[in-house]
């Protein structure tokens, strides 16, 4: 084979081979195949596209070229859960919790946030004294005894996705549907779980912008894990506004323990909870068993918080956060931004809000980068609602108490308003 | 600037400045934006396109990144001529002298043969003698005296274009309408000439396959010419055969001898000949002086064949080759292939037979390779003839007289034809 005749073939639309796609891999993996050649293959797959057999092609060849994640010590059914990235999007530490309160179990390897998204690890983190890098039987071991647990990812799953992603990084090459789709799928098959739910956002705060391609990537992964032999669903939810009204580790945490302690049970992070709780319960018990319902109830009788506290606690963590979240970390410094007239909100850039939160200390540019737990946005508003002059719009934190100015006029910026009349009554 | 922002507007279809390009071609011949880099915006540049504008100002960049000829020592009118490539192209050998003859300048530049297509400089090496290095002074000299003067391409123009090109070759980026533009132009504009010719071929021995794409080719070039301040035209021309009979340096040079010595005055060849004469002639004039009869003319008399005979002696080559061309080097070997039963030539596939002629030791596969001057293929039919069972198709060259098969082989595989009648009569 002849990676000329390789990138002229996707550059024409001709298929290749899942043996030319799996010569293509291990080469680069192996070094043998140079960057210049890989980055214009790669540019040709990001404007002509691969079918649907080259995709899941290259997801088994970069799951192939690594370790795989053994999750046979643990008896009940696995689900894993991956969601493509939003703002505000702490579902895994709700719904984890509650899929487990009802008997399935969801161990759960996580990343870190990087850009205007934030990731579970770095959440959980915020947590005084949670450990998430467990070796393997600790792993097996909390899941098992407790149907919940977070680790970070093991550097040796996929090592041909770290180095494609490398590259597509700095070659423009990340907004290919195709190549995001085989490197979520090869990291989630090289986690060995029975079932797969897929939370695909879109909107100004994901990766996917509209709908439309947010459909395309989940048919795509499931094709993907289906060819593979997972059980895999993929559900497609919004992320225009951030999840909750909480951006930020500790804050996060903070919110995600207020909705397993019932104290928030309605509103579109609730929603989308339930939702994808009950897709994964259906995913691992092949059948709708009054799943909507089920994850409901073990939010509203405590029993997913409880399942919460015991992982914390199993994982090292301050298990008396769930009864009185300000032993979070709390930032010294806040500053809260107020209507100066009347206005309706319209909407807000969900992305914006992120990389201010990053600005902050929440996130982070580059993956050395480090974070202040205490650092975030806590929304006052969502789009739609009216707010009479005077009123909070949004709350910006930091331990840094560096000048707020900067986020104060890009947050400020995020929120797209206009005027309108309150009548005082 | 950033490159990553670059290769994203042009992924996107956004017209990028003058200032970008030039940042791109100054960074990347600087070694300062890696290949992987140049190679995502290369693709993206062959799945895109580029506007007119860009693609000169891509031109201009490459331009500027070397030296430039100065032909300001030359009193007549300068005209340039360049050819994407053909097989069995000897077109320059005819034209130059002819228009030179008709008092305007032709200093050529030339390079050599690369894949299937000659060079001119491999062509005229094939004299005896003939020097093809000159230094400047000298190289201006012959074109002040003589009117025409060939010498091979300084190393020192366009070195972007070098580095460009190499990385394209590796990485399936040649075959693009405005990279092909700006690498062609960039090296023509370096030639400091008045006017410039640009003869575009399309067929099956030509890099463009369809006269659509070698129109548009021909038109950013125009366009591209014009821009920098350079008198241009460009024809496009049919390589669907072999330019006249023959294949091979010194065959293709004894050619445009015999075309010179009033020998052949009818056919492909000659018409094309004239009509590129009087094209450059016009572009030197500025108008249409009885342009086609002054070069038939220059031809019928004799006096181009005098330029082209004092061309070569002071370029060192024994001029004795005009007169009698068995002064050219022969053959030790040659092999003729003849028809089996009465067929009709329904078209040869040219690029097929430039291979054929490359194999017998007329070509070179990488820059580096030695030929043998008198290797090629003398065509003894041309599509729509018909030949009685016995009469010669084509006959090989050779003076290594290793074995014919392989080549002999693949070039009745080049010929397409069908079984006819020929009435004995």
């Amino acid at each position: 084979m002849n990676i000329i005749d390789i990138i002229n073939k996707t550059k024409r639309q001709t298929e290749l081979s899942a043996d030319e796609i799996a010569w293509v891999v291990d080469g680069y993996t192996a070094g043998e195949i140079p960057d210049a050649q890989m980055a214009a293959w790669l540019m040709a797959v990001r404007l002509r596209g691969l079918t649907e057999r080259e995709t899941s092609a290259l997801t088994l060849a970069m799951l192939r070229s690594g370790s795989y994640v053994d999750l046979s010590g643990i008896s009940a059914v696995t689900v894993d859960k991956h969601s493509t990235g939003g703002v505000g999007d702490k579902t895994t530490l709700i719904v984890g919790p509650a899929v487990a309160a009802c008997g399935a179990a969801v161990p759960k390897m996580s990343g870190r946030g990087l850009g205007h998204t934030g990731g579970t690890i770095d959440k959980l983190e915020s947590i005084p004294g949670f450990r998430t890098e467990l070796e393997h039987e600790e792993f097996i071991s909390v899941v098992e005894k407790n149907g919940f647990a977070v680790t970070s990812q093991s550097r040796e799953l996929c090592p041909a996705d770290k180095r494609i992603y490398a590259l597509r990084d700095i070659t423009g090459t990340v907004d290919s549907i195709p190549l995001i789709c085989s490197s979520i799928m090869s990291k989630k098959l090289a986690v060995g779980a029975d079932c797969l739910l897929l939370d695909v956002k879109y909107g100004s705060g994901a990766f996917m912008k509209t709908s439309d391609e947010a459909r395309r990537l989940a048919g795509l992964m499931e094709s993907t894990g289906r060819a593979a032999g997972k059980r895999v669903r993929a559900d497609v939810t919004d992320m225009n506004a951030p999840l909750g009204s909480c951006i930020g580790n500790a804050l996060e945490v903070r919110e995600a323990i207020e909705v397993l302690q019932g104290r928030i049970s309605s509103g579109q992070l609730y929603d989308t909870c339930v939702q994808l709780g009950a897709d994964m319960l259906e995913l691992a018990e092949q059948g709708d068993n009054d799943s909507v319902n089920r994850i409901r109830k073990a939010i509203a009788d405590g029993s997913a918080l409880e399942v919460l506290r015991r992982t914390i606690e199993m994982q090292g963590g301050d298990p008396g956060v769930c009864d009185d979240t300000s032993l979070l970390p709390q930032a010294r410094c806040s500053y809260t931004l107020r209507a100066s007239s009347d206005i309706r909100v319209n909407s807000v850039d969900c992305e914006e809000l992120g990389m201010v939160s990053l600005i902050l200390g929440a996130g982070r540019l580059s993956s050395g980068d480090r974070l202040d737990p205490t650092a975030g946005i806590v929304m006052e508003c969502a789009p739609g609602d009216r707010l009479a002059a005077g009123a909070p719009i949004l709350t910006l934190y930091s331990s840094l108490c560096s000048d707020f100015s900067e986020a104060a006029v890009r947050a400020l910026n995020a929120i797209d308003r206009s005027a309108c009349r309150i009548a005082a009554y």
